[in-house]
């Protein structure tokens, strides 16, 4: 028994036999390079305690993973629709263990760097030529597909891609309980016994379109409707609380955009020959088009590579360059103006061209501008219509296996929590877009002002 | 008010006029830096969810020193010893806040590469050219010097030395707690409320030597004997466990022995021209002896530094880099043979003269060994005479102000914790000594046998 | 320093000789007596943990006066407000403590019985001939008056009413942290230390009636709008969860409707003379009108002496008392069957009719009628005018000083909570009244079909 | 799944086909009762929280015993001494949850009286004329006798018979971990989840005597020596912390000695004729001698019972009776003086004679003696060989079916823990004997003078 201590489960136990696999792939050189991953990138500068890694995490769903199909196996009304749960469940377990194994550096601001999207790289991972995929299949023929296959959601037991991403789901739940314990914001505490307890499998009218299916009756994770509605209004008062005070908190905003517009600063140094880039990073961005050429690169780029850069970077003698190293490392960071709701697009750019002049700076650097469209925390369940084109963004970047959330009743009958939940029903509707804009702090009475056009 | 979450204690806050200095001392970059800085170095390898950091950890310290003062001020019986707590209040917390800002990555390692003491460096950041320095000063002039007084354990107002580098002081209290909920270990767990209701001041007969003192009388920071036992020995208990499982882990320290041999290495290598170190590495190496012209360096040279520079080296031709960076990217570690009691020391010596041949490797770096010595982590309570010089070289190298816990009557007499707790002088005595070598896997049993001389 | 140890809160103290008067008051007789009310009455029976009393309750309440006092006449925003807080504070904490000292066991159904309110006998308790009121005017000549009003509500210090029976009091918060804690049911957990760093006091526009004041402003306890925002709904939710899940459940409802019409058969039967009541039961009844007179016979009047009666009461012969004593005991209770919504109260009452006739039973005591005017937990905030006379009954009977949630901006401007959270909005609106009959489980079906006319 | 919240274990849930039998004698009247007998008696008078249930304990142990058989039946390293675990598992959940359904209230203090050992009602109520047998009988032939000799230690599937009355056992950790949690006091508090992990089954050397087998090898329940060496000794220290802190508090014993002493009383008076005791007590002391006459008494005899009498009592005309009624009551207690160790026997009657006949009260009652003889709380395992004959009498009256605490290395070689950590050596070593002399308050100071002989 391999036994593993974790702050948020407690004990975490894999078997030496049976699960031997899981202690293997947890000693290979790319699931080791996750502890060099922080999970919530830049929250740690609003809360301090938020500094734990991907690492964890991923061990966490692991773990998460076993005890959600431990439930459903038992469960005597969920076994009709979970015949090949317990013959695949060693892919579960392995793709809940590896599902973040393609995550790099500040994961969103990389990607707009790169171009190259993270389940290009953790399909990589998986299937390239590296240790995991080795290990994998040493244990079967095969497995590496599967397992590459139901991280991308495409594995035809749907019952296990969405036990891993659909609303309720092994990832979501450790990541809602671990962010929570490690901000110290508790909105996202949950009670996970009732949770798992509450659990059922069923079916469920399919949605047609990105699985490929026409519509139809598909298996989906869900709760029993009498045991269960309290708590998915729970997880899902959770989400929300998180959203708003964690993952899309002003001043973590303001962070994440400027590490973005560092890199990007960054590339336009390098392109111009000013500045020599992290080879790790240098080898990424050569890459681009073809990933697997620079797997041996990526998998060398860490939280490490790039603090270790922006510390140097300091002091360079770019302005953009230093000032905004400077600024993070300092926390002196940018200041949000909220947009007020009438405000055009055009306003907005002309007072940008306005500020951009009166600082030199250059146009994209003076002022940061954020709205739910720029950043990877979407809540898709919870924002389903909001905002038209910015919604369907949301679905369409970072589609879910499932977009509802299910209850099934006695007869085995799904009703979608928003039905079955007046609560839910009026927390979707609410839409919740935002538009804020961050500048220095010596200018945002006047962008303000600027921007109500007084 | 300045709220900070903390997973430990829940709420901090500073005031934003009375405590405006410590909110100023967080935000500077010389503070910020300690965000890059594990608390607890290479422990995440044992317990993945220990990846805090001294920045969360200094400002529970800060939050501790506030909550410690107010008891005490507040105490009938302490306030005697009082008299002046209420007016070095801001110099105590800054002392607190400020304690570990001289850390660098992997603090033993580097200390023994670099030759440069953690104080010095902790010194030359609060009283040198430093945002710090100037926030100081600003304050009250004179303050820098004051602060890095209770630091440096000088400072005249020995109930604050006391309250920050004692027995029952503010830093041990908060790495206890935060190292346990980290780690999951839980050994550590203590009960924060009671310790506090049972702090006391009173006077103890002083130790002469280390302060420069002669015998005398000098006020200490106890507990009171009635309401204090049981936490006392809990208080203990906690230390004790968390050397055992945790600061002297088996696994953590094959790490950390690797880490510095892998930085010795580097050194050579450099020397030998055959590498380049990282720059603010390469800065501090050679600024030895003068710490102070490499103070930017230092303020450079942050986990991410070494960690970056880690993966890379693992491409490098030397056999001894190259496979000790690989080994610790894959948590390919030495693995611990236990040396016999009564294995001398000669015998361990041939022994890895032997091998080293055998493996092709440098002798230094075939075999690792560790003892009590070797590492950070010492318990000058604990291990108050266990093995003569080992003993004392603890107490010379970390010595804290006070190297006893008192327990004070309702008279007021100071009463030392292993006189009062028969189980305590029982711990005390245990002398728990221990000699490791690490060593790589394959050779484990053949260099078993042969300390056993079989 | 008296310290109690609290499962909630840890440690609850009082100064030995500032707070002297609130320990002299928990050792009186007639607060001692309050380790004998089970503060959820007959909740036990559906979580088995929650056993706990008004006694401990009613020490935390006193605790948490304390800590909201201290946050507010430290809070710069909230001290314009609260010009008195300072003097009147031991009155609010002895009237925190001393709130619930006029309830009896099973407090509901004994009011029916008895035609006694509770709030009589706390008045009595307080103010009438006992070592309570004795205590209270050693301390200070008028002070039982003065805390008698603060319990009646009628004190001039409105602040202090309004911090022990508002919408965000300290009775309230203290039964949600513990009967949480206390059922495993977890709903109610909530962040109180941020609840206490969001208090404030302003003003909002008072309503008439009941406090018999001319609309006009008045001070009211609320929380700051940018701060409390998130846990005032979150303390809403918890509310809502807790009379869902606890207060109103099911099998708890089927029990306490159970004792009720026990007790109103032993009266049935005593009055017939064929049963002795309880001598401390009978001397309150025969007191009715003049509770002065039955102080020592009420104060006599425990949980013990009705559980006593009732482990009695199974061997009697009369069908009803010995059949519900039974059933009680074995916890063999009366099943609900979900009234129709269009089930006209007609139908009901010919239904029980018919089944009265058939189980040879007192028309009474074959159906047990509920609905949420006939339970002592009522939220006249969530319900506000949920079902037109019944939300105004509520409101009536247990009118609350304020039956509003405020929230203070930046300028102290008061919003009301449904106001500033659409969330809240919604919840309130739903209305949830309910209709339950309890009837023999052999029946149900039956019923069931015969209220559908079916 | 039949599924109880419980505040120490979260979720409890039974399987409504295989574990209906634990379900259906939950709900006896029986077992039932056990929500009128509070786990630690007077403990609420030190504690308030301390109000928590045999019934909820109950189920906790039968919990603990489905866990614990999970993980030894799951262990490889057990399963050679665990042939019939699986085939008993009924047998063994049954007995945990009904282990103490002989309690009565106030235990020991109803034995002294009515001098009938609880386990006598125990087996009367597991095997005489009730629901509970009835139950047992219906699933199961034979089934009451061997769930009555398990929780007699006479069955003999020992594996079985240790998980439920060992010193590693089902019962103390709930215990512990429940007593700890609703006093607050926190000492008890352990990592269930990793004493669970350790548990091994082993052999180890009988013992002669009470199990009447020669001496030989018999299976044991203990930890791996590994694994378990550190959580056995927080075990072990939690158990010493508890009775020092909790279960022999100076405040807890006076009230029990207060009750003991006030039922003696109570039934001179009643065979004087001078006194009606409530009819339950009445019966069980008629029958003494013959306990299956009275078990019905027996069953309506609970706290209830007692504690109605007691309010009753304060206005009996007896000094004796009257006084401690009220004392108990109000909280008024008889205060410790802790007897010099010196003062022998006689001198302390010599004293008491002396007091009696100044106070004017008979001899027993006008001080009450105190030590670790007179009180249900023993520890065995803490105080083998304390003080000779009392060590002796504590093993005979309360003998657990092993007195050893045993860690089993890889090659399944049992260690007695005290053999392997000194500290527990050491603990045990250390005899801690009390003499204690309960006294009206106004005395006290005369009475400790008188002892010491001044």
């Amino acid at each position: 028994m391999k036994t593993i201590r974790d702050p948020v489960h407690n004990l975490i136990q894999f078997d030496m036999d049976e699960e031997r696999l899981i202690v293997d792939l947890i000693d290979t050189p790319e699931f080791q390079r996750l502890h060099h991953i922080r999970q919530l990138g830049l929250s740690f500068l609003t809360y301090p305690g938020a500094t734990h890694t991907r690492f964890s995490h991923s061990i966490g769903v692991a773990h998460l993973m076993k005890r959600f199909l431990a439930r459903l196996m038992d469960d005597r009304r969920s076994q009709p629709y979970a015949p090949r749960l317990s013959e695949d469940r060693m892919i579960a377990i392995a793709a809940a263990l590896l599902h973040d194994v393609g995550h790099g550096p500040f994961s969103h601001a990389i990607e707009k760097v790169t171009d190259i999207h993270h389940e290009v790289w953790s399909r990589a991972v998986v299937t390239g030529e590296t240790a995991i995929t080795r290990r994998l299949e040493a244990y079967a023929k095969g497995m590496a597909q599967e397992v590459a296959d139901v991280i991308g959601r495409t594995h035809e037991n749907r019952a296990i891609v969405k036990l891993l991403s659909g609303q309720l789901d092994v990832d979501r739940t450790d990541y809602l309980l671990r962010d929570a314990l490690m901000t110290g914001a508790r909105y996202g505490a949950l009670d996970l016994e009732w949770l798992i307890h509450a659990l059922r499998l069923g079916t469920a009218p399919s949605r047609t379109g990105k699985d490929g299916a026409a519509a139809g009756e598909e298996v989906e994770v869900g709760l029993d409707l009498e045991k269960g509605l309290s708590i998915a209004e729970d997880f899902m008062m959770a989400r929300f609380y998180m959203y708003q005070h964690v993952y899309l908190h002003k001043t973590t905003r303001a962070a994440e955009l400027l590490v973005q517009h560092l890199l990007f600063r960054a590339v336009e140094l390098a392109e111009a020959g000013e500045l020599t880039l992290p080879p790790p990073l240098q080898a990424v961005l050569a890459a681009r088009g073809r990933p697997e050429a620079a797997l041996g690169a990526f998998l060398s780029l860490t939280d490490a590579t790039l603090w270790a850069a922006f510390f140097e970077w300091r002091h360079h003698p770019d302005r953009v360059l230093g000032d905004f190293a400077r600024r993070l490392l300092s926390r002196n960071l940018y200041k949000a103006v909220t947009c007020p709701d009438e405000c055009p697009k055009e306003r907005v750019y002309e007072v940008r061209h306005h500020f951009a002049r009166k600082l030199k700076l250059p146009e994209s650097y003076a002022m940061l501008l954020d709205n739910e469209q720029t950043t990877t925390y979407k809540d898709p369940y919870l924002l389903p219509a909001g905002g038209g084109r910015a919604a369907e963004a949301v679905r369409d970047a970072d589609a879910e296996a499932t977009i509802s959330v299910y209850l099934f009743d006695r007869e085995g009958r799904a009703k979608e929590l928003s039905e079955a939940s007046t609560l839910i029903a009026y927390l979707r509707g609410r839409a919740h877009p935002f538009r804020r804009i961050y500048v220095p702090a010596e200018i945002r009475d006047e962008v303000r002002q600027a921007l109500r056009g007084t």
